[in-house]
């Protein structure tokens, strides 16, 4: 274990620099705070660096997580005043990590399974919501296209409740790149709410993407192709649309429910 | 329409009184910003005053709300210092409603129906956006416990998306009150991760309660006595939970899907 005292040291400053998203991309790392979640990402092997408050080192659930952390020269100390410097210690509970970012080309993806597309997610508690869904109904993975919020912004990574450290993670880097999933013979489905089908009356069991659209605009028409199957899921006329975290997590569970009791 | 210049008006300091709960409380009014959700409020008669910024009277979407209100003597023009001083033009788009809460007494519940009751859920998001999907599934009410987030939290109000104008909420004053529901003879289920059988075993028709749990503890134990039937998701068993917000959506669209499919 190392101690910092200095302002200047650069690891201070990386620590700084990744509170914003081009740095996080740049130096392709990004910051976690928080006991829970740090435990997890040390347990699922995403954990690089640890930054501890003095006060706090002797905390039994930083003992747990030191324990199990494999890379002990990438442990440090930080004093109480640059500690609170960087971050506030209630929400950190006295520790900081710095972990990998780590996300797949979409060329990379298997021609089967069961995948979820966010096309254009703005908040971060939506796409943090839907990963969680889409590890608990077993998908396979989640597919950003271009536009989402960050993945790794903090605010999606706590809403994942940890899943984004077990879930693969596919980036396309243009939207055009749907053609890739097409001519793997993927089955495609697009949220809809005037979708000509409801969810409950298709089969959603294999080797399909399902495309959830941005909040306010819904799916892109450029990915409404007519291969492209629009589902909704039925409910009451007077309601516009469900939140989309909820409408993704509800079609994924369907689909997961039909798989379980076939 | 009356115009208003000073910020000594006493109407001024009602604004900014109701941007904290306890004046909510008091004086049984919460405040909206937004073109959108005013325009709900408005058609669904919950508005009571509107404020608008002298610049933008003449916006088409705002004129479009003057003429839906019924008050015209409830309508203020302010200057736009006077306005700006009150809130950030973006989110408000240039006006702001007064409305009346609206909390039926749980005592008033009928004895019959589909209600979704959420035992101190803490996140407005949340909060918000299961009230969304009640609406959404045909639930004939939300029960609020107390230690729940403020329902006309600005937030809350928000992520219902206008279904806090049409869906009628009540409240407990106490826990116990809880006796009042099984007096009635509604089945009560308590979504649990531990829960006995699984929500797709069970008929979730009529005439029942469905009780969604604090974010982080879950449902009180003091709710889960021996004629309360716990039920919980299928899901994977490396995820540990799901969002509330998801969870209760997930279980009521059940419920309604099976009713439709009946």
């Amino acid at each position: 274990m190392i101690s910092i005292d200095s302002f200047d040291n650069k690891r201070i400053k990386q620590i700084k620099s990744l509170k914003q998203k081009k740095y996080r991309l740049k130096l392709n790392r990004y910051l976690l705070e928080g006991i829970k979640v740090i435990n997890e990402a040390v347990i699922s092997k995403k954990a690089r660096e640890l930054y501890i408050r003095f006060s706090n080192e002797n905390d039994r659930e930083i003992k747990n997580i030191i324990k199990n952390f494999d890379h002990n020269n990438s442990i440090f100390i930080l004093n109480d005043k640059l500690f609170d410097s960087l971050t506030d210690t209630i929400n950190s509970q006295g520790i900081i990590a710095i972990c990998e970012r780590n996300i797949l080309d979409i060329e990379e993806i298997l021609p089967f399974g069961k995948y979820i597309l966010l096309d254009r997610i703005s908040d971060p508690g939506n796409l943090g919501g839907i990963i969680r869904s889409a590890e608990a109904f077993e998908f396979d993975g989640a597919i950003l296209s271009p536009g989402c919020v960050d993945i790794y912004n903090e605010k999606t990574v706590r809403a994942t409740s940890a899943s984004i450290f077990r879930l693969p993670i596919y980036e396309m880097k243009s939207r055009n790149q749907i053609d890739i999933l097409k001519k793997l013979k993927f089955k495609i489905f697009a949220a809809d709410m005037n979708g000509s089908s409801m969810i409950n009356e298709n089969e959603l069991l294999q080797n399909f993407i399902l495309i959830i659209g941005n909040e306010g605009q819904g799916v892109g028409e450029d990915f409404l192709t007519k291969d492209i199957k629009k589902i909704h899921i039925p409910m009451k006329n007077s309601v516009e649309s469900l939140n989309a975290n909820v409408a993704a997590s509800i079609m994924m569970f369907e689909s997961y429910r039909r798989s379980i009791e076939k």
